[in-house]
């Protein structure tokens, strides 16, 4: 059954789609709403591969980890997607998968590969260490429009605080600190596949330290959840703080470390990801 | 050939051990200096996750990045490594590793899972946006004693700056930092496996946070490899500058962020793991 053409989904439901016709292979396909400019926007491909775990029949306990390795650019069309639960413990659940497209002469070639953990969540005694941010509330921080004509920023609102894009591209920047107000768009509940999107969302940090727009590209992206499904739906279909900076740019790489906290400054997510860029 | 009772080899050498029957296939065994608790330590186990990549006859580039998943302790003695190069890019490759041990019945199971990237380091601008914190030098900070009487911590040279192990376990923590100076013991000129273990060394945030010795173990790790193998050249068996705060703890699992400089100041790796913990 496809539910591409249906028109009252969301487009999030839409991309991440997919049927399977054994536990473990899943067959879904790029969509145009998702487009970046070479392929799908890296966080909806990490979005589909938490899916693909969350549909899995053996499936133990909510996702904690997902680490996903973009080996190669998806072509538009259909794709195979591999889960596999590979040790399950008490608490928790180790996943290995793997994204497949055919190549020029149709052999299977690996896009994606990712791992993921499950888990069981228990109460304890807890602590937040890092509080949101003094910042103003999403309706003080006007909207943006796409700053780019690629298809999907048109799939989220964003509402900037601090370090939009450089507004001159002058080699000028100083700071890799970027704050802003996030939600799909249009609004949608948000669940643990929005939520690995969405920790993808920031434009590259070397643009805004360089306040230069070279090429650049995720290479590999890990994101930790601390909220539960409880606390996701709580937090529905309200913004969330998302922050980003860079530590180092060096040889061609640069990591990422993100935050993203909902309107009542419960922490969701921390996210890491290392970016390929050019020059 | 094995080398384990050949007394002059370093015990990091020795625990990195692989023998391979088959391109990817590897063989190696637990080495009683890096033992924890239950299992080996787990930042040797990933230093030799990266060993085998770095054997691998098809190796291209250096380590970029290395994620690993605890899926369940290593038992006592041998164990078979695999390590598979799904996809080689002009510039990077993309690994996917594997940990298995017989099981009761002699079944292999599955202990650890990992991915790496290896790519290949250009000539690029750079900037470094995390700066060495002002602390003592090494020589300032005065070794501690192994904390616990366990034997992979005699394996390292530590000298705390702050956030050591609380003097009393009173539950009366307020912070999740720590930062200490680090070497081999003995020195052993660093290299990415070295690097590797190190970033797994700082004991759980949740003792420094509440003050109190609750059961603790990493499930995944992740660490960002900013130095190239001509900047770990240079910082040769010299002292690490390790730094580690936690930034959620939540229903069982918390997450720590960490950095790793050498003398000099140059960030060699940024690190971050999800650590689960009991009441």
């Amino acid at each position: 059954m496809t539910t591409a053409h249906h028109h009252s989904i969301h487009p999030l439901d839409d991309a991440l789609a997919l049927t399977s016709a054994a536990p473990g292979q899943y067959e879904g396909r790029t969509t145009p709403a998702y487009w970046n400019m070479v392929g799908p926007f890296g966080g909806v491909t990490a979005a589909t591969l938490l899916q693909a775990v969350l549909q899995h029949p053996d499936l133990l306990g909510e996702p904690l980890s997902l680490t996903v390795n973009y080996a190669g650019a998806l072509t538009q069309g259909p794709f195979t997607l591999q889960a596999t639960p590979v040790r399950t413990n008490r608490s928790t659940q180790h996943w290995t998968l793997s994204v497949l497209q055919p190549d020029a002469e149709g052999a299977p070639v690996v896009t994606t590969t990712a791992t993921v953990v499950t888990a069981a969540r228990r109460e304890t005694w807890g602590a937040a260490d890092t509080p949101m941010p003094s910042v103003p509330a999403p309706a003080q921080c006007k909207a943006i429009p796409p700053a780019f004509p690629v298809e999907w920023l048109r799939r989220y609102e964003m509402r900037p605080v601090a370090g939009s894009l450089p507004a001159q591209w002058d080699g000028g920047g100083e700071s890799s600190l970027s704050q802003l107000w996030m939600r799909d768009a249009p609004a949608r509940p948000l669940d643990f596949c929005a939520l690995a999107a969405m920790a993808d969302i920031f434009f590259p940090r070397v643009w805004l330290r360089r306040a230069r727009q070279v090429p650049a590209g995720t290479v590999s992206i890990t994101v930790y959840f601390h909220a539960g499904s409880a606390l996701l739906a709580q937090t529905g279909a309200g913004y969330l703080l998302g922050q980003a900076r860079a530590q180092e740019f060096r040889n061609g790489f640069f990591d990422q470390t993100a935050q993203l906290w909902n309107e009542a400054g419960a922490l969701l997510a921390t996210s890491h990801q290392i970016v390929y860029y050019k020059e």
